[in-house]
């Protein structure tokens, strides 16, 4: 039987095992889904011990990695499959539609948390190794190493890395964590972001005060905590962090026609999201903006009272999650560093000002004339029949860059997603069509890498 | 036996019984409280049906309020008591070294949410007027008039007012839910700022979105929601909203001196609430901030993720609750819609934004030649042995002015918390001595309302 058929045959199984996945509620941010995020560990080991593959689990400090090989001939190329089984927090939950753990099917798309990021991508590789064992078609060498932290850092991971570099030697990393321009027009990430992020906690008084007794008297620490974040910004959408830019590169000007090639309907975008205009920094366009410049963006805030109906209270303490995105060459530790001085020094005198990090990650590129790449690209014009385009995303996947510094081998960022996948959002999704069409397309790649290589 | 040799006696009898109204946790504000609301009202019933007197329960489209009268002889002068029995949230719960709803009396002072208000300072008068009927001294006409909605603006009882004019026909209003200066400086509260209070809500994309992959594209609400809130306020501190102080009164530099000869140490005031620096519009003291000059605050504000860890998340909304403190000749309502008016105008176009006015009320002034005025200074002397010191307070008690205007009775604010009550906040507490000095001298108010009038 061809590996194809396989495939053909078994799209009712792959999908209801996905679900089963899905079903897992493994959120890494928050403690209490611990042993969900482990239960999801073991649901991927077991996979690889149905066929037979060697497989093991890694403790680590946090969350645990799951890592599988299957050395067919040390002479053959090996690719090492990266992945992560955990999945962003699911709140709110009131905005889904179906539970977020509770993945349906409709329209074409499985809906569920991790359904795109990543559970269901990184699948597409189990399923595509599966249909290459049982139709005895593995061309190389393959590695999987499938984490469970990426949505809080990695942390972990490149303590793994670092510990076991032999181990994990091969000729190409292969990632299926981003997504294509459309389902008619495949495109192959070239660029992420890196990240910067940071948890602000700005105190007033020691205590809660009646806004009436102390208002007009006593600093606010809401407000004060606005005013700060407020002149973060300036009117262009500049981020006013002394030095922020200064390792931004500035890219050619054919570089940037040639990205805005790219197909993008900026109507459509904004009635997707419901939005009357787009906003961002003056002089670049709707993709320049994510794809080669950095941003400021407060993921959350909280302080006072949120409650039920009025409470006049002027809080003692003020909260936000702070992140930057960050373009090749920032460093996110030096942005960090950048960001916890400045917004020291802007906070007034009448309150105190804590600057807490949390994960960050370094933004990279990858080289169109790579071997990975070309083989990526050859695979997917087998699939769809057209060549995809290269493009850079706004998102971070901060391990691509750990593996070029750790590892010195390329990531090819293959992914199968949609950008109305919503991930990270109420109702994520994932088609039918990208789960069954990336399980072949990752066929083709083994083999073309084979060829090239 | 005298009033004050009965008071004497049942100092212990007086303690256990307001300990009890005060592990009713009748919050107004939070509908998930409602029957304890209640509850509170029919433990006030109760007080007054021990002592034969006339009480009534008026049921409202809100919490119900208490009703009690004793006419004695329509030719006496009638003192009309008015005080709440409901109480302010107790979140953040964390924070309170005891359970806001299990009182614990320790170094002299009573802890728990209602404490000094207003259960505290209610329950007074109910022990003052128990202490008169036992001991047959009662010289005038009393009526009581006790709410269950005064921490979420008193709507039912301006109806309940507008409807009984004849019921509730009076000499004075007497109310104690306020603070003296020091338990060594007895004052009373002569100015109340009014309140409007707002709720806003601020819409971005219709749906969280990953910040990595349109962070720097699509205008965060958050980020947009502290630059509106930053510009509500300028440098000196004054409030932008265009017309705001159009109707402030400018106070004569003599009557601004006068206030400044109340005691006030700002070392030890800063470092009670553990501050480096006090923070208020430029130009006026402290004092002058809360008594004659309006401010605004928000209450609370959240937006995004905020719970454990690092979500990068690009949130849809984000909302506040902002609360604006009003000097006498503001209205409250008209504030409401400067501010409503003023904030959708400063909406840039990448967000909708909604504005939902909750209750308001306005400031007030009582003159200090009024009889009742006169009648609580000299209870105030016969206990303290001095002088009371007229002040103008920064909260708010909507009620009075409605009562000026509805009843065209002056209310005489005799309180006697004090400043480090802590009032809407964690760990909320009242003196015994408190307690028992404003009894007595609540006996005495009644016996020189009456000579006086």
């Amino acid at each position: 039987m061809t590996t194809l058929t396989y495939i053909e045959e078994n799209k009712g199984k792959f999908l209801d095992e996905l679900l089963a996945l899905l079903r897992i509620p493994s959120v890494s941010a928050d403690s209490k889904f611990k042993d969900d995020v482990r239960s999801a560990a073991e649901f991927i080991k077991a996979q690889f011990e149905d066929l037979g593959t060697e497989v093991e689990i890694f403790e680590t400090e946090g969350h645990p990695i799951v890592y599988a090989e299957h050395i067919i001939d040390p002479m053959l190329p090996t690719v090492l499959v990266y992945g992560h089984y955990d999945v962003q927090p699911a709140d709110p939950y009131e905005l889904w539609d179906s539970p977020p753990f509770e993945p349906v099917v409709k329209d074409e798309k499985i809906f569920a948390r991790g359904a795109a990021d990543d559970k269901g991508q990184v699948y597409m590789h189990i399923k595509a190794y599966e249909a290459l064992i049982k139709t005895d078609s593995l061309p190389c060498n393959v590695k999987f190493m499938i984490e469970g932290e990426e949505e809080v850092g990695s942390h972990n991971l490149s303590v793994f890395i670092k510990q076991n570099k032999e181990k994990l030697s091969a000729d190409v990393i292969l990632i299926s964590d981003t997504h294509i321009i459309s389902n008619d027009t495949p495109s192959i990430t070239v660029g992420l972001r890196g990240l910067s992020y940071v948890e602000v906690e700005v105190t007033g008084p020691n205590r809660d005060l009646h806004s009436g007794t102390f208002g007009g008297v006593v600093g606010n620490p809401i407000n004060t905590l606005c005013r700060m974040i407020a002149s973060l910004q300036n009117e262009k959408g500049e981020i006013t962090i002394p030095g922020f830019y200064d390792k931004v590169e500035v890219l050619p000007r054919e570089y940037r026609d040639q990205m805005n090639l790219a197909p993008f309907d900026l109507e459509s975008f904004k009635n997707d999201l419901g939005i009357d205009s787009e906003k961002g920094e003056e002089g670049y366009t709707t993709i320049e903006r994510t794809g080669i410049r950095p941003t400021l963006d407060v993921n959350g805030i909280w302080g006072g009272y949120t409650g039920e109906g009025a409470k006049t209270v002027l809080p003692s303490k003020a909260h936000a999650k702070i992140s930057m995105r960050l373009v090749p060459n920032q460093s996110s530790e030096e942005i960090t560093e950048l960001f916890t001085k400045h917004f020291k020094e802007i906070a007034p005198n009448h309150v105190k000002v804590r600057v807490r990090p949390h994960h960050g990650g370094e933004a990279s590129v990858i080289p169109t004339d790579a071997a990975g790449y070309k083989a990526a690209a050859k695979a997917m014009k087998k699939t769809w029949g057209k060549e995809p385009i290269p493009t850079r995303e706004g998102g971070s996947i901060p391990i691509v860059a750990l593996f070029q510094k750790e590892l010195s081998l390329d990531s090819i960022l293959m992914g199968f997603g949609l950008q109305e996948d919503a991930i990270h959002s109420p109702n994520e999704s994932y088609g039918l069509f990208n789960y069954y069409r990336g399980i072949e397309t990752i066929t083709h790649f083994y083999q073309f890498f084979t060829e090239i290589k």
